[in-house]
């Protein structure tokens, strides 16, 4: 058989799982650093759970199959629905608000294509519990310094209320939002196509923000987001059909290819579970869009390996030696490794290049009678010599 | 409907996932230490590409069914596995040996019982394309040390070598791995009844480390592994079918409960996807019993939640400041909240106590007139007054 992953589904090299890591740490600082603490539930969860969420589109994608003692399970679609039955099922026990995270993936049986894959990861934070303004600009807020903290110079805050729409019905509100692709122009038309009255998009281009979406607009900046940030745009309209307030995507300066992050209220959910309603606001990065700015933008670490150091072995004779020195690197918290096979300085020193290790040490015969090692920077191609007993402090 | 999670599946409120993902943190930067470098691999895979790997009890165990496109895929059992696709498919692009780690959940449709779960996680950490006994030593030293950078004061590494076992058969092989469990009499009892030689069970713990363990042990003990940990155990098998050399399992002193770690060389499992073999050795922690210990001896965090600080609100009018100290205390790298609804300095307290935010700062108008914040201790119920300038320093 021919060793390959599933189609729409991807391998993440140490190069590009090491950038990703370092993007979820950075999001995780931030999410803890706004009082959110992290949760986990489960990859499947009963397919009733799941079904009647998202609309009937949705439905459709999810990984849907019975299990070996035949009951009907699902792949988890999204983390707000398995968060929103936590919440259901747990409500006595958790704080309230409950501020929560979650970085898990999540799969949708989508047509694989550019940008669109059937496993993704998402990034979500939501407040559940609290309806006041100042827990939606507090969500808002928070995207807006997890972006700022991984160095986007430039963010636009698109903000809308979903009950500005008042009754105009859902596939007219679907069309208008459908403005920055297909243009005044194609929205007029697509209404009309649809049946609906073509003068609804300038109707609702006149909205102006709610009283509710001032009031969160002004506790955002008084978080900290910039004011001229922060931006009304009444043909905002989400796709997902549990919104019920306030709604946001953010865009960044210098990437076109659409919002990476997207939230908003929606009340109605949890009570879906319950009966009871539980007021809920909150937002998911679209990981592998955010992966994408961050490259364009040039934001992510260049480290092609954690590793900061090949200590390399001279001959069999020395292996103890270096040996002790990579455990003394290590104990100092220094990245380093050793060649596991016997071979020429020539090949332990592509070894270091291909993985992309930043740094080579040599301690041969010359090296040990001076009590010095020979410290070889792979990049630029520079060497130096080093007393052994000051490596560790070189290479911190 | 009733909200739950699926049998033998659980969700990680705060509590538990804040002592998960500091476990998580900390095997991962050992892992890097060591040279170990990230690789991410999908939940899905198709279903051959698990099928015949892990003996017939286990391809029971796997979640298979077929998805929206008639293909047969499975749910990941294990880390290893995917790897070695992985090393088979990319094998001329990775490095060559490929040190790597994975931590990610596996599924297995086994009967939920204590301790024993159809969701959990694995942390593993593997060298492919390395023969040598260093690297043999390497993920046994890497094991080692990760156990003591968590704190674990005392662990036995019990090693064999699968060689030593000669021709005998493997369901014999089995039966004497039993030997903890079941005891001497027991194991010489199923082997009769199982129609083999009770003797076996003798001539097996009579045998002596190989040459190529004892070198294992020794280039273990050259990269820090303390020499007395190291514990030649002839009757050890493990249990999955794909081990060809060296094998080890690691008990925790003051835990029982079973080994947290096992791992060994498995030369053959690449070959079944590209025909050729590809040398490869590793373990994995299971991450479950890992907790278990860890709890038990008392080594992990206390926190409830990473909230470090409440930043309580006087009233309305004070809301303001209340926000910029927030914002204040967050930027200076302090995981800080405010409560987002308007409610007595009771309530906001309790809110604290609930979700065991460690302090809570109250700044009213007296204090505001001269310049300072109350700071209140919620474990040891003492407060202090700081002057406002001095709270980042004082929470830091």
């Amino acid at each position: 058989m021919k060793p390959q992953p599933l189609k729409g589904f991807r391998d993440f090299l140490p190069p590009d799982a090491i950038k990703r890591q370092f993007v979820i740490g950075k999001i995780k600082e931030v999410f803890e650093r706004f009082g959110f603490d992290p949760l986990e539930t489960p990859a499947l969860e009963y397919a009733e759970t799941l079904l009647g969420k998202y609309g009937d589109e949705a439905d459709k994608l999810l990984y849907l199959f019975e299990d070996r003692g035949g009951r009907r399970v699902g792949l988890r679609y999204d983390q707000t629905v398995p968060a929103s039955r936590v919440v259901a099922q747990y409500q006595h026990q958790l704080p309230t608000p409950f501020k929560r995270y979650q970085i898990q993936p999540v799969w949708r049986a989508e047509n694989p294509q550019r940008g669109r894959f059937r496993e993704f990861l998402q990034c979500d934070a939501d407040i559940f519990g609290s309806d006041s303004a100042l827990a939606d600009a507090e969500v808002i807020a928070l995207a807006a310094e997890t972006l700022r903290f991984l160095g986007v110079p430039n963010v636009r805050i698109l903000l809308n209320d979903r009950t500005l729409f008042g009754n105009a019905p859902p596939a007219a509100i679907a069309t208008v939002d459908k403005l920055k692709k297909i243009g005044e122009v194609g929205v007029q038309r697509a209404l009309e196509a649809k049946g609906f009255d073509a003068s609804l998009l300038a109707a609702i281009r006149a909205n102006k923000p709610s009283p509710r979406l001032a009031e969160v607009i002004g506790n955002a900046a008084a978080l900290g987001v910039a004011r001229e940030s922060l931006v009304f745009e009444p043909t905002l309209a989400r796709g997902l059909d549990y919104y019920t307030g306030v709604i946001f995507e953010i865009e960044l300066g210098g990437y076109d290819a659409g919002s990476v992050c997207g939230g908003g209220r929606y009340d109605g959910l949890i009570g879906q579970f319950t009966g009871t309603d539980v007021p809920a606001v909150g937002f998911a990065f679209g990981f592998d869009r955010l992966m994408e700015a961050l490259e364009q933008l040039n934001l992510l670490p260049a480290a092609q390996t954690a590793t900061r150091v090949l200590v390399t072995v001279f001959s069999d004779e020395f292996l103890p030696r270096s040996l002790a020195l990579t455990s003394r690197l290590r104990d100092n918290g220094i990245n380093a490794e050793v060649p596991l096979e016997t071979a020429k300085l020539d090949r332990q020193l592509k070894y270091a290049d291909r993985k992309g290790i930043p740094f080579v040490v040599i301690a041969g015969p010359e090296e040990q009678k001076r009590g010095v090692v020979t410290l070889k920077n792979m990049r630029d191609k520079t060497q130096e010599e080093v007393a052994l007993e000051s490596v560790v402090e070189k290479l911190k």
